[in-house]
């Protein structure tokens, strides 16, 4: 059984109403959250839920991570999130095609008690005896290049600093975010709870959004997200790994500009 | 339930055995074989199997391809394949990391039927709506550098012709295994069921087998795999996509005898 705690596009699910809805579910025995919401640029407080939920050790936390690894301050192990999930294309800046996880000590414990079967590819205890026991049992061919890939982002991430790392992209998300506020655009996430790396737009009334879109990919070489299905209409701008950068975040915003100043649409300053 | 039709290692299983299996299981609805046994360099006669099951329309034919695609003729459609899987890695020659696969029509409307969930990652329906259809629907984000380089060999595939391509298999494989045997060495494999691009050789008594695959990696950069948990003590040569060549066969030869000379071993030749 799952139990949804939503929130409008935009608004972040405040620790007190997942912690509320837990004293309702008192049996629960995962609590899922997404780190970086990628579809609205909102960020969670997850270091403040993880340590709210040491309290509740029948609860292992869940941490979609695929938006904030590598761009902003994450420390699984302290903040106590049992399953992190994140990708390398994004913030990390390497090719798709993997995804770091990590699995806490209670989280190990979990799924060795397990008795029901579980999925080959999701099999975390195969996955183990492969990555990290050694002698290592066959699971699948690794993607060699990507693990090179990762090995050389990772080298660069030292070499430049995780905290670093990590301002580079505040410094940047935040720089492109004022810019466009201050051209009147409005963000759909809440200032308070603003994800630096992803910038959610909402699109003036009167302007096609997938136009903008077209022209900043034909014209500019640039491209932006759309809304998902269900959201209210909005251009997405990542800048993430090698974009997270005041040129790029400047590069962005005038092309932006420069194509809807071509449209019919006002926006008022 | 799944019932298992097994032979020894290196013998393939007739299809005689196959078809009995499948009068005395006449509710079987899938059939499951290995084209090329990379455990034992096996290849399956896979067009005559297809050919008998086409009176039996309840039982789909699986065929695992993983050692096969690019290197052995495949008519999946003409040989009434359904589902159809492989790697890039092996004859396709390029990096590891994806699985083509091929869905017949009838298979389609098998997984269309289909009322029980299935995994996320193996969900046809998904993957049909994200990689066929269009505008597709989301599903993962495409690992971009596997798919540049798939295109690059699928083109160099056209471009050398895909007959010529398995005789340049075939030449390859045979020349090694003839090698071989004029050395007084024995292949796991029948011989009239012989794959060319895996050469599965019998460790001569009192050789060490591991021993000699690490000289050969140590001494001569040449990486050949052992046997499976279980098989007999064997090496497993692959000569596959651009390594399918006279002269890569003539290298691994010269270096695995020059590494049994300084054992203790005698070959009988």
């Amino acid at each position: 059984e799952v139990v949804e705690v939503a929130e409008d596009w935009g608004t972040h699910v405040p620790n007190a109403r997942l912690l509320g809805a837990l004293d309702e579910h008192r049996d629960a025995t995962l609590l899922a959250v997404v780190h970086g919401e990628t579809s609205t640029g909102s960020l969670h407080p997850l270091a403040e839920l993880g340590g709210a939920l040491t309290e509740r050790p029948g609860t292992l936390l869940m941490a979609d991570c695929v938006t904030t690894l590598g761009g902003t301050e994450l420390d699984v192990h302290g903040w106590g999130v049992d399953y992190a999930y994140s990708c390398t294309q994004k913030c990390v800046g390497s090719p798709p095609g993997m995804s770091p996880i990590s699995v806490s000590a209670a989280a190990i414990e979990r799924f060795e008690a397990r008795s029901t079967p579980v999925g080959f590819s999701f099999d975390f205890e195969l996955l183990r005896k492969y990555w990290v026991e050694r002698p290592a049992t066959y699971h699948h061919t690794a993607p060699v290049l990507h693990i090179y890939a990762l090995y050389e982002v990772l080298r660069e991430t030292l070499a430049e600093g995780v905290a670093e790392r990590c301002a580079r992209h505040v410094a940047a998300g935040t720089h492109l975010q004022e810019r466009l506020r201050d051209a009147g655009l409005r963000l759909i996430a809440e200032p308070e709870h603003q994800l630096p790396q992803l910038s959610a737009v909402a699109v003036p009334d009167g302007v096609d959004g997938n136009e903008v879109q077209d022209e900043l990919l034909l014209e500019h070489g640039i491209e932006v997200g759309g809304g998902l299905p269900g959201a209210p209409e909005m251009w997405r701008i990542g800048l993430m790994g090698p974009n997270a950068s005041i040129e790029t975040a400047d590069r962005v915003f005038d092309a932006l500009m420069s194509v809807l100043e071509t449209t019919d649409a006002a926006i008022s300053a």
